[in-house]
């Protein structure tokens, strides 16, 4: 749908993101797109000055930038304290959520007949949900999902293609999960005996809380007992690992690659970053930061950064990479004193 | 299905895990849980003393403890010289093993006239087999499965949903495989030619050996010719890819997010933690264990124990970490030594 | 089929690998092995020294070596410059590529009555085609597939079993998905408001050029706006994360478990081991080579080799790796120098 740029403004307005139009209050805009994209009929946005460039050779309508950002003479800009919130709501406004088609109950779904489907889902061919499921309402599940016996979703959830759901799991409400994920198979539960690996069986499940969006291929293993649990607005990129039993906050945000082992307890607001890996048994509190491949060895307090393999606060990681780096110029450095020490040493005992 | 204290005590010792009961040895037991969760219906463990201090609020009919655990006044224990040994078989007796429904092969799966599927099977809905496929008897197979030609499976063995094997591999008896992985994929293999990357067919297999089970969404790539090999009993967590004609030995485990590069021989019983890497055409002796995150470039002998990158003998790269970690204070205390000499000098010099 | 060794230096002098017999150029060859594996009417070759020593137990007709390997009294052999090169050529023509079955569109197969399929595709039951799909020529399409609405695929593409396209994804001629990808999924994008993550609709698509080949279980996010691009040539190994709105050059090679953040741009002819990671917003040039398990945090130029986390040139890296691993012994040094220094100085006091 098409608006234009001052009713943009009326809508950034009221999302509490006081806007201002310089130039064409007036022109048409359908669709949002980068600086390198755009089209006459389409707004942009600078958000990183590192694409600063790519605003003197846009063919955008308009374009979303700082109070203080210099424009072109004759572009057509939208001022916004933070453009990079302003662009995200005309993204929503303009654009809108995908859309899932509405196919009812898909008759060669394949349903167990003590399954429970809510009003309102479409629940497509390909699909197979086994014994006592329990489905809230206007779900959405698309073909090649597998939802084993003892399941409950709530409502407004979507499973992308190729889903499956192990046994007993639990997901709450507007739960999202991407195509080829995995919820709730057996964790690396094993003891040995005799030189052998005897399987302990995984009588726990996985509770997945409200507001959750879970990657493509993600793998998030059932508990050995009791519960694996992710918290409630939690959202994961991709090919994510989390271990049995491991209890993950609200509102965190894990990056592609994470691996988090067995019986991790991790707070609210915790940010790791792409291909972190957190050890067994450990506590990450409340809006820790996790850098990017960081491997943590130890608990990790509230409201910290930390680095590194294994991770430390990063401030000190930061330091120590520096100097690994300068590890050479450093070396040549204790050469050069030795040398200075033996020829003082020689010079002392000249003086004898 | 329920037991009492005292039943439980028998089959422990049956195992060769002699207990005793302090308490009530006639409380029935009907399921297994953590100290946090389990009901005076349930028994619960402590085999981690991280987590002695739930002991005093458990509300677990039962808890299994080590024979010198203090517990609480009035508490009933069951005393074990191992207490995770003795839980796993607990665990084991009361909850068993997950039982796969029995479905014969369905008439909706898409097997070829050509392939042949041995006594008690149960093929899935769901489920494609195609020319020549050998599956031996009472194989669970599970909707979303893709069994290509030529494969051979033994008995016992369990496909999870949405599983694929490619042409020509084989799986031996009781190899579980869970949700989403795939085993024979083409490897990584092309060679350059003229700047551009010619693909060399990949006319090896995959073969797994008796009691292998592997995780979900792994990638195990077939041989460029020959096999790749996993070995028997060996375990596998999730996200875990194996190279093409890499060897695996028995009785292995590897931790979610492990990657091993082609052609790399691995022996028996060798463990590798979380996103440990392998490269390409190494040796891992026997009983190897490598820490987590590790990236291995050498050849790795028996009976050690690596970690770092790039991987060091766990000592040295214990020691190599903590002193990465002091580089500041070294390269302080190298700044004074500089001072110190520098000032010697010249004290040595007004000495003429 | 078989082909006499005459016949095969033949292929080869036509693909400019121009070969000498030497032993008996009349041997049939019906299959190539490897050393270990090979019988009498096989032919393997030798060209990573390391495995020299089984030249004297293989049983192979024949071995494709280097002009100046020895090999042992009797055996045929195929002297080439470059055995490698000479071996993919004889791959290719005894063994040939992976030869799809022809099933035409499956009746069983879940297609929109708007999409259309080119002539000479193999669309197998299992498959589900969306609204507005376009499909090229002798495209085949293995069972679970998804291809969401307004998806393009150019001809002679192959999506191995269970692969989803997201909507409105392209891909171009020639290209491969392994089994269990997905591509176009959305990318983690989200707003942070009040504490909570706010989705952004992930309005972009994904775009793979020509004679692309992605591996089994990678995921490729959707760019919020506009592209995520994958260039033509390029192939991925297993478990790859691209993120939104990166764009990959031609004929790079990413091997497995490799991740890529976001709005990365990465030239022609980059090479990326396995495990490296790549933080968002980042340069990669072109012929780009980077070690395992690499993390990229800076711009990397053209034609550079870097390795470590952070990621350095090569050298740099490779010289701070060992002194990291010397630490203990220049800690020494170090300690050993302030007791010197600490004696010259008390030698000379006592000089006064």
């Amino acid at each position: 749908m098409a608006y234009r740029l001052s009713e943009l403004v009326e809508v950034l307005g009221k999302h509490g993101l006081p806007c201002v139009v310089e130039g064409e209050a007036g022109r048409e805009i359908a669709g949002v797109a980068t600086l390198e994209d755009a089209g006459p009929g389409e707004i942009s946005f600078l958000a990183n000055p590192k694409y600063e460039k790519a605003l003197q050779t846009t063919k955008a309508g308009a374009v979303i930038v700082s109070r203080e950002q210099t424009a072109p003479e004759g572009m057509t800009v939208l001022r916004a304290a933070d453009p990079y919130a302003a662009v995200t709501v005309v993204i929503i406004q303009v654009h809108g959520y995908r859309q899932h088609p509405k196919v009812g109950v898909d008759a060669r779904a394949v349903i167990h007949g003590s399954a429970a489907v809510g009003e309102g889902a479409s629940i497509f061919h390909g699909v197979t949900i086994a014994e006592n499921v329990k489905i809230g309402r206007n779900v959405v599940i698309y073909p090649g999902c597998y939802v084993a016996r003892e399941v409950r979703i709530g409502d407004d959830c979507a499973l992308y293609p190729n889903v499956v759901i192990y046994d007993g799991c639990v997901l709450g409400n507007r739960v999202t999960v991407h195509a080829g994920s995995v919820i709730g198979e057996d964790g690396l539960g094993y003891a040995p005996v005799k030189g052998k690996w005897q399987k302990i069986p995984q009588v726990g499940v996985v509770e997945i809380a409200d507001d959750v969006e879970i990657g493509a291929n993600c793998t998030i293993d059932r508990a050995t007992l009791g519960r694996t649990l992710i918290g409630r607005g939690t959202k994961f990129s991709n090919l994510i690992a989390i271990g049995h039993g491991t209890k993950i906050g609200q509102d965190c945000m894990f990056v592609a690659q994470v691996g988090v082992a067995g019986s991790v307890t991790v707070g609210n607001h915790v940010t790791m970053a792409g291909k972190v890996g957190i050890a067994g048994h450990l506590n990450i509190g409340d809006n820790a930061q996790i850098a990017a491949m960081a491997g943590v060895m130890n608990d990790v307090p509230a409201d910290s950064r930390v680095a590194g393999q294994p991770a430390a606060p990063i401030k000190d990681a930061m330091r120590s990479f520096s100097l690994v780096q300068r590890l050479p110029e450093i070396h040549k450095q204790i050469k050069r004193l030795e040398a200075e020490v033996e020829s003082l040493k020689r010079a002392l005992e000249s003086k004898g």
